[in-house]
């Protein structure tokens, strides 16, 4: 195993340390028990929690700031974080309008977060967040997985926040933004774990992974590898299948890198999906484009549709200013 | 070779569609010949032009925008872009004030817009970035390479033009930017040129190459892989014998991955890398972490440190819009 690291135990930790000595005026991080968290927290606004199995990067930590979340609590890697820790988030960032936490829907987090909450005092609401179409259960699963349609609830419930609104009405928009978003990935390679030193599944020189999870999670079926179009008009059959949008339908289409794929393909990658929506009819009116919900080094990406309408097109477009996503 | 790809020759320009698709507002592409600009040109200000092999992305195109460049001249991947390119770049982007060139150190790049420069009947400069301290001379290159380095170079030089400096004012300054910035990288993999579809070389899984450029040529030598810090220590007591900075020196640290590194490794390297220069009585003041100049899908980083002044600091700090670098 290949790595920048000094011990694995301490990986973590050096990680966010060199995180917040990137972004001193952005972020802050605490250890006992771990949590990041914005520099300046918002004043008098519900305050946003996520967090999941570390490994993922820039998800969430990378998300937390002005727009977007308030605090991040990562777990080891691909190892959800303790109740402690959510704790600890919210009796930091909490300003007394309630706290909202956005939790990705597998089993481990699922759990770990219910338990914060139950044991919090404060006014508080969960957003599951289940936007994986490619299997109905998984690995460490019950129902859909939780993958790159997280950044969108995250970014839109974010906006909606810091304009004031109340924790029903941040729930209510974070579930509704779930609803309206759907993904689904392909992998190339597996990624290493570095506690557990070797490759989390073996896949062949010419195969690939259909449906993958963001932790190397089986799909619906491995394939031999074929032309990028192909790969997305297998992928958006699926998303559009589930979402069923009207002829028209304003979109938002997220193309992510799982974190070893160059650039260069994920553009060409939304080249090819943005040619197939119009084709459908749909209006891809917004984008994002690069490694922002990563398996380590795994190679493969995925693609998230949200259908938009008029207030979620304006809370994509709200100022954002966090390590990773900014405008 | 596993690639998002659907024919290797349509595979830039798929990749740049895709690229404008996802910033409409930003940029603008011209196919024939090839080259990125910025969609409204600044007014009455130095042109800055650079380009080079395509597969470094973010590089260089991902920098066009206010406060950095005007246009970008993208060759197929580790190719040289050609005279033509950047004349017809110069031609839609030039207002008058002047074209600069800023060139990384290859053979080929240098050749191409050195002709250009030649060419080209509006007053023009070029400034060759040449940071990489590994090694004097190289597979592609005579002198050192041009690297990480560039980022900064351009991020400084596209500030100052921004303020309506002249010509021979950004040609001083980005001569400056390189003489006080130097670059050294490791790889623990080779990228696969999608024209060649097999590794540029062959990389044991235990060893790492030290001083690798980011085409995959050679570095200063093969070494059994090691600690993260001892990795930092190596590449920082090149980067600092050549500044050769004094005590209490602010600096400018830059940790940039080669593309198939996570990021959470590029965070725990900056802070190896931020204690090390710390013990060293330096000040890295400022810091840029994440995945800039890369070598497609390569596993490695490297480091940058630029000494700053004032007025190197306040030219880092300018609002830059850009694909991917914005504050």
């Amino acid at each position: 195993m290949k790595k920048f690291v000094n011990e694995v135990d301490s990986m973590l930790r050096e990680a966010l340390s060199g995180l917040i000595e990137a972004h001193p005026q952005l972020l802050r991080v605490e250890f006992e028990p771990t949590f990041v968290a914005r520099r300046e927290g918002g004043a008098n606004k519900v305050a946003l929690i996520s967090g999941g199995g570390s490994g993922h990067e820039p998800l969430h930590a990378g998300f937390v700031g002005r727009g977007m979340l308030d605090a991040a609590c990562p777990g080891q890697v691909f190892t959800s974080p303790t109740p402690d820790q959510m704790l600890a988030a919210a009796a930091a960032v909490d300003t007394g309008r309630g706290v909202l936490f956005i939790v990705k829907n597998y089993a481990g987090d699922g759990m770990n977060f219910q338990m914060a909450a139950e044991m919090l005092e404060t006014g508080n609401a969960t957003v599951l967040v289940n936007d994986d179409v490619a299997v109905e259960n998984s690995t460490h699963t019950t129902g859909r997985r939780g993958v790159a349609g997280t950044l969108v609830v995250e970014k839109m419930v974010g906006a909606l926040a810091e304009q004031g609104a109340t924790l029903a009405e941040c729930k209510a928009l974070g579930d509704r933004v779930n609803a309206a978003t759907a993904s689904m990935g392909v992998a190339f390679t597996s990624c290493t774990v570095p506690a557990a030193g070797r490759p989390t599944f073996d896949i062949g020189p010419d195969e690939i992974e259909i449906g993958v999870g963001i932790h190397g999670e089986p799909g619906r079926r491995r394939a031999a590898h074929m032309p990028a179009d192909e790969i997305v008009r297998t992928l958006l059959d699926a998303i559009l299948g589930d979402l069923k949008p009207q002829a028209g339908r304003q979109l938002l289409l997220h193309v992510n890198g799982f974190g070893g794929t160059p650039l260069m393909e994920l553009y060409l990658l939304h080249h090819a999906a943005g040619r197939r929506l119009k084709a459908e009819g749909l209006a891809p009116v917004r984008s994002l484009v690069g490694n922002y919900t990563t398996s380590l080094e795994m190679a493969g990406a995925s693609l998230t549709v949200t259908l938009l309408d008029d207030e979620l097109l304006a809370l994509w477009d709200a100022p954002v200013h966090t390590a990773a996503l900014r405008w």
